[in-house]
């Protein structure tokens, strides 16, 4: 399944609205940063309601992978996001 | 050449820092967001230097894909960098 990293740039007004949005679909990694498989359809909803909360100079970036395989993470410091595959 | 997408999640008074040491290495995106190709060496380099930087709850995240040509990339609303690749 397509495997997204999604990082959105958003005016401090909108900031809640698309935390509340994007953790619907996809797991919080840090910040504004969130990862996750997601299917043509749901990539779909979330773009088209990512779509109607942006404003001015918001920005919303989608990576999309064919597959989480070709994704190598390393962190450095505190681990944010509390997720299985990094334990 | 090693693809990397990089986000970092620190302490606002470490925040100039982290951004004048990540443009030196790769492009800005937007807020903490930065991409490029960096050699092995380079990638060691930045994460040396990084790892001097950064305290207590601070975090940095590197995504290393082996070659851009695994991204697709999905912009909504402003593109904030100025990236000839996005022309």
């Amino acid at each position: 399944m397509p495997y997204y990293i999604a990082v959105y740039d958003v005016n401090q007004k909108r900031v809640g609205k698309m935390l509340k949005l994007f953790r619907r679909y996809l797991t919080w990694i840090q910040n504004s940063v969130f990862e996750g498989e997601l299917t043509i359809s749901q990539h779909k909803r979330l773009q088209t309601e990512a779509e109607s909360i942006i404003e001015d100079a918001d920005s919303v970036i989608f990576y999309q992978l064919r597959d989480e395989l070709y994704l190598e993470r390393q962190v450095l410091g505190i681990e944010k996001a509390n997720k299985s595959r990094f334990l």
